[in-house]
């Protein structure tokens, strides 16, 4: 639906009102009357476990082009079909692809002894039987940055930024940039390959955690790899000797051409006016080492099991619920920028949106980007949560999620419902990312606030400002 | 020492009594002021902490007859002639040789996705290619023992037994006979290959235990191997579907002939009866996943550490402190039945022993084997050790911990120096096993016990009754 469309809204009936620009959205009494139904319900629905427990169990592993790419897709369609979705359908999105055949590392001087690396995304394979150079250790992003290329040509640069647990994962900004910025710094500086300190905040599992660098030209990419908490704190112990420190690492990885997947979406058609969506979403690729239950598993289930709940309605919302599976968000939000892109033209239609992409930890707070005269619907969804322990900061702007920051961007009213990533870094991008990290409560919560919020949206008397071009200047970060 | 000899302890000064067969044991007051001193300072000494941070960052992974075998043998008699031992010696250990290249695995249908084995001990390889097999669930070691060798021929033997977290580690009883005995039962009733839900406690690291089996003939050795606790539950979700599944593993692994290595001793000699010692030590080879810093890097360290300690008084004590890293443990007890043949005439002359392999955490409990004249002596050092923490239960008997043992079977009264195992069996026998699993405060904690011991039994008027053929039925179980 575009802005002038909404205009005459209120002469389609349901009660909604016209949404002039000036006009103060707000959400009727009784959408907010069933929307904490739903929230009470969505306490006891275990909708979305399933989904989790049957997709990391009957997929598993589900790394952007790879083996169970396709698998996992089709599962989806199915499965939106058999939640009771009215329309469900696939959007391509073409990505580079990346493999890991495989992967080692070891310390060969001075003290010979294995290290459990792992490649990052987008690295560069080691050269056959693997390369052996000194470290350079840096003491940080900036030191690397400022560092004369002579002291780094020809070595594996070092970095072990240390993360710490926060309720907000807050050390992730930190983290992911010497991961993602750093590979290509070192790589332009003449490095013959990047270790960093995972980024991660479990400091005892010798488990590394991967993700995406910065190499968007495979030309110019070197290999990177990861270090495990307890080896990253081995080979600083043994930097700390004094000594030429060599390290020896085979990474079987690399760009292998280009593949076709798909963004999987399922929709619950709306009553009134089906063009206009509230969309919710999380990105269906996992890194390959787990089976990406909390990343992210649980968002597209989280996303489902709302959308479900709304379905089982009497009768179907006044908008559509879209529930967007994102492909390949894992190397750099394809799916989402697809998205964008193939529903440039539909930004206004997209009423709010949503993704849920920080594991499975309860919700604790809430902001939003919306315009002025929507922030008393806001205020009323706020309500609606605060009983299952939501807080809303109105002064902090909402982003949308990861994928979804992309239509945000374009100009898409967008929420942030931030849930609580104390642990979620001691498990993201690892082989630990797996089932028995979600707890079912704090998913059904989940469920709880999606369900809610969605609703509501979907009921609203007035949009929330969408338009293309809007909220370009909001700073939000998601 | 013989028993004979001892007999006239007596007459060669320093205070002490004659041990007649029926006198008392004691431990003179100033050997108890002088062991409490020594307590009191091993609180506050790094030499074990040092000793552990060193042995595992220098030569890290020490699996028996391994790549870092006679590194790790030259470091600690290098290090045990730094900190000042008397003398320092190697005794021959002959055992077989196994060898870990590389190990995979996957379940192949009806969910197809990878799975984190690690190889057990003594496990045969897999052909060339690896081994795809149906798997058969047991519920337990004796409804293997049960089964009808049909219903196991040609099939891959899975059972899940799951520890519990205990600060006695009483699961492993029962985890550790499904890991070593079930492989061989399932061999010989024609099974393919053997995996277990791992012998370890952590629910949620994808990291798998390994462990020693009970092939003593490689003859009859099959593909045995351990899943990470997140593993054992997915195959057990993907089992419950009630579709056969298959799984394939790729284990490089096998018996590779004969290895010599040695038994590493250090010994403060005594002043007084240099041949009677008080035996105390730990297992230098580790598994070779992690860096055997709870197993048993800490064991050998707390023994150095105290024996260090007592050096460090102005004159030696009466008997030797004798401090033995015990080969090849982990696969068989190799170092202590070594050690038990070559000093098989020397029974007598062990005065006490105990050996450290329970991991780092402090020690909470004490028990003895020791003929009952010397039971005031180990009430004695009992009171000592209490303000460290340390309840004395008289009625259990002490088995002088793992290698140790044999000396024990064969006569040599031995104390117990219970750890709190609570976590041992999180990290113990995987990559896990690393620095940052000790406590250093709980490390001096266990050197202190160790010092104030070692030196009061050292310094006993009269001896605990050790004999060719004593304590053959405490039923002593380390």
């Amino acid at each position: 639906m575009r802005r002038t469309h909404s205009l005459f809204a209120f002469t389609l009936g349901l009660g909604l009102c016209a949404a002039a620009t000036a006009a103060t959205t707000t959400i009727p009494a009784a959408a907010v009357k069933t929307a904490a139904q739903l929230r009470d319900q969505a306490l006891k629905d275990d909708t979305a476990w399933n989904f989790t427990r049957d997709l990391t169990t009957e997929i598993g592993p589900r790394l952007a082009a790879g083996p169970n790419d396709e698998r996992a897709r089709a599962w989806t369609v199915a499965r939106f079909k058999a939640l009771g979705f009215d329309k469900v359908w696939t959007e391509p999105v073409t990505y580079p692809k990346w493999v890991r055949r495989s992967e080692a590392g070891a310390i060969v001087a001075p003290f010979p002894q294995p290290l459990v690396p792992t490649a990052l995304g987008y690295s560069a394979g080691t050269p056959d039987g693997g390369l052996t150079a000194t470290v350079v250790q840096f003491e940080s992003l900036d030191a690397l940055k400022a560092a004369d290329p002579a002291t780094v040509k020809g070595k594996i640069v070092y970095i072990g930024y240390r993360m710490q647990r926060h309720k907000t994962g807050k050390d992730y900004g930190m983290g992911s940039a010497v991961r993602t910025a750093g590979p290509p710094i070192a790589a332009a500086k003449g490095a013959a390959a990047y270790l960093l300190r995972s980024a991660g905040t479990d400091a005892n599992q010798r488990i590394a955690h991967t993700g995406v660098t910065g190499f968007s030209d495979p030309a110019k990419a070197i290999p990177a790899a990861a270090l495990s908490n307890p080896d990253a704190d081995q080979l600083e112990r043994i930097l700390a000797y004094g000594k030429p420190v060599s390290v020896h690492l085979d990474l079987d990885v690399g760009f292998d051409g280009e593949y076709t997947g798909a963004n999987v979406i399922g929709e619950i058609t709306g009553s009134k006016y089906p063009q206009q969506v509230v969309a919710i979403g999380g990105h269906l690729d996992s890194w390959d080492p787990g089976t990406g239950a909390i990343d992210d598993a649980a968002g597209v289930a989280i996303a489902a099991g709302a959308a479900h709940l709304i379905a089982q309605l009497p009768q179907r919302p006044a908008r559509s619920i879209r529930v967007i599976a994102f492909a390949n968000e894992e190397m750099g939000l394809w799916g989402g920028r697809a998205y964008a892109e193939q529903h440039a033209a539909d930004v206004t239609d997209h009423v709010l949106g949503t993704e849920s992409d920080f594991g499975a930890g309860a919700i604790w707070h809430m902001s939003a980007s919306v315009k002025p005269e929507a922030r008393g619907a806001i205020e009323q969804m706020a309500k609606v949560l605060e009983p299952v322990g939501v807080t809303y900061d109105p002064d902090r702007p909402g982003g949308g999620g990861s994928d979804l920051s992309q239509m945000h961007a374009r100009g898409m009213a967008a929420l942030s419902l931030g849930q609580d990533g104390t642990y979620y870094f001691d498990w993201h991008h690892t082989a630990n990312d797996t089932l028995d990290k979600v707890d079912p409560k704090q998913l059904a919560q989940n469920v709880a606030v999606y369900a809610a919020f969605a609703y509501m949206a979907a009921q609203a008397d007035g949009d929330f400002g969408s338009a293309p071009g809007a909220f370009a200047n909001d700073g939000a970060r998601d």
